[in-house]
């Protein structure tokens, strides 16, 4: 793929570019129980945003997005190969409508196939030519390992009595938001940004991850079944210490939450009609938009703080403005 | 840890160092969940060969072997890594005589402890200040997914019905000698030596690496319990198609060995002692010490080949000659 780096990319042609080389990509070898199952997660398709990330950033330095597409495969491996192990770790059937490479192999094709792509993911960074490749190793690395802590977190609240906001914010903060903040920052590091507005572009990114994430829950509960992909409901079901269910258990003075969360028989839609109504009367379901809103107004802020052009950054607002517009 | 380059460090010394430097790892953090696994399994010792290659490899080209202990770190913690991982898959209980991380702990807390140190053995490599690091990377990462192929065709074999003698031999050096290899051509190419020389480095480490999993196996049926950690005569009992495995059963009239494999209820020891007996019996036991002589002989000779003094060689002669010794 051939890119002009003097005229900005429309967000639309970036991202269709960015899917047409993730689409590309070719894992390949033998043996085949440890190569086709990482074909098979990669094919089932997703919108790609991280490695459009990692494109958009750098383009928005003028830097050159052929280069940068390496290191936005990797991305867009290594966020597979989490997705592949957490979905071992939380007992997940589906991803994006389709069976879990664990479900459809075993777990031990996934734990490997996992490792592999994890291994992969270096393999596609290592293809650019980077001034500066030892940096952005150590941003990538850096996201990474506090992606594996976010996953532990998420684990550990399973079992925690409280998890309060601020720990829910920090866990979906280092599962999801740091390798879209790692992602910009990657992407203008390559494209030879200054320190300053590469660290905005990063506070941008986390900002507006922890924005998406939120509304990853609020979807989950109030989504649309046919365009979500999981199980809507699913978190209902399992009584995960959402944002919503977190401020839903604060403010229900019914005690109808704290019942349903002990209720070991019940008819799952019956549940989860129930508790979308919890959620609607104690206004958790718009205190989560207004966190959601919160969120994306701080990232926005560090977007306008970096210092260059406001029309180099143009698909950049407009990637935010489509990451937000999931929910209406 | 300060060392002097000019003067060759013997391997005592070097060995001394090398286990220093990888007790003084520390990989903290919370939660802690995620960082206690990591600190246990690195605590459980080991004899830290791979980073000792490293270094010795290093020092042969008169590299800096401080700068070289970064990278070796990273090779044992992805060691390390591979261990616990592959522990899980092989329903193992017990590594270096203690429990290992998923009977300690759980599955979920063995793969996500395993999949930070895979990270962390990146970033340990990057701590050091190199020439070249996309190329010590890129070894390093060949190497890497070498190993999951190997664990993955290993764990083929479980299954399959026939594994020739040359299948087993590529599972062996893909699961367990690649590593050396990439070890010592790590060293190498810190060290500044020629393209010709790092590659006979790794040459030596691959060949060397047969020869130690094939008395590995060997040490499985024969081995003192008291030093070899591992169960003695678990291969046995699991029917694992190792080397003596594949030729005793071609070699045995009797049909004795066949029987073993298809019984289901048997006395332990019994079937150690039996199929220990087939193994002398038919040879098998002097084929796979020919077996391992042959491929020690052409590591030898790759490292002779090695275009610098004798003398800087010493060590690693010192070295193949201690794993060598360990099966008298």
């Amino acid at each position: 793929v051939k890119v002009q780096t003097n005229s900005k990319l429309k967000l639309d042609d970036m991202m269709d570019l960015v899917v047409k080389a993730i689409e590309s990509i070719e894992i390949t070898g033998t043996p085949k129980e440890l190569y086709e199952p990482i074909e098979y997660i990669l094919s089932l398709g997703g919108k790609r945003l991280r490695p459009t990330l990692v494109c958009l950033s750098c383009d928005a330095f003028n830097g050159d997005v052929t280069n940068a597409l390496h290191a936005a495969k990797g991305i867009e491996v290594f966020h597979n190969f989490s997705l592949v192990h957490d979905d071992i770790m939380d007992n997940a059937n589906l991803r994006r409508g389709k069976k879990t490479i664990h479900e459809k192999w075993d777990n031990n094709v996934a734990i490997l196939s996992g490792d592999a792509m994890l291994i992969k993911a270096y393999d596609f960074v290592l293809q650019g030519k980077y001034e500066n490749l030892s940096e952005i190793l150590t941003v990538f690395n850096r996201a990474a390992i506090e992606v594996c802590e976010g996953q532990q977190l998420d684990m550990n609240f399973e079992t925690q009595d409280e998890v309060s906001i601020e720990e829910y914010i920090n866990m979906i903060k280092l599962k999801t938001s740091v390798l879209l903040g790692a992602a910009l920052k990657i992407g203008a590091v390559i494209g030879g940004a200054s320190k300053k507005d590469s660290q905005l572009m990063y506070d941008f990114g986390v900002n507006m991850g922890i924005g998406f994430q939120l509304m990853d829950d609020y979807l989950d509960a109030f989504g649309d079944p046919k365009k979500f992909g999981k199980k809507v409901g699913g978190d209902i079901i399992s009584n995960k210490k959402t944002f919503l269910f977190i401020k839903a258990l604060a403010l229900d003075n019914s005690g109808t939450m704290s019942d349903w969360l002990s209720e070991e028989n019940f008819d799952e839609s019956e549940k989860v009609n129930s508790v979308k109504g919890i959620y609607k009367n104690t206004g958790a379901d718009s205190l989560c938009i207004n966190e959601m809103n919160k969120y994306y107004e701080v990232a926005l802020s560090k977007l306008d703080e970096i210092n260059i052009d406001v029309h180099q950054k143009e698909s950049l607002y407009a990637f935010a403005d489509y990451i937000r517009k999931r929910v209406k």
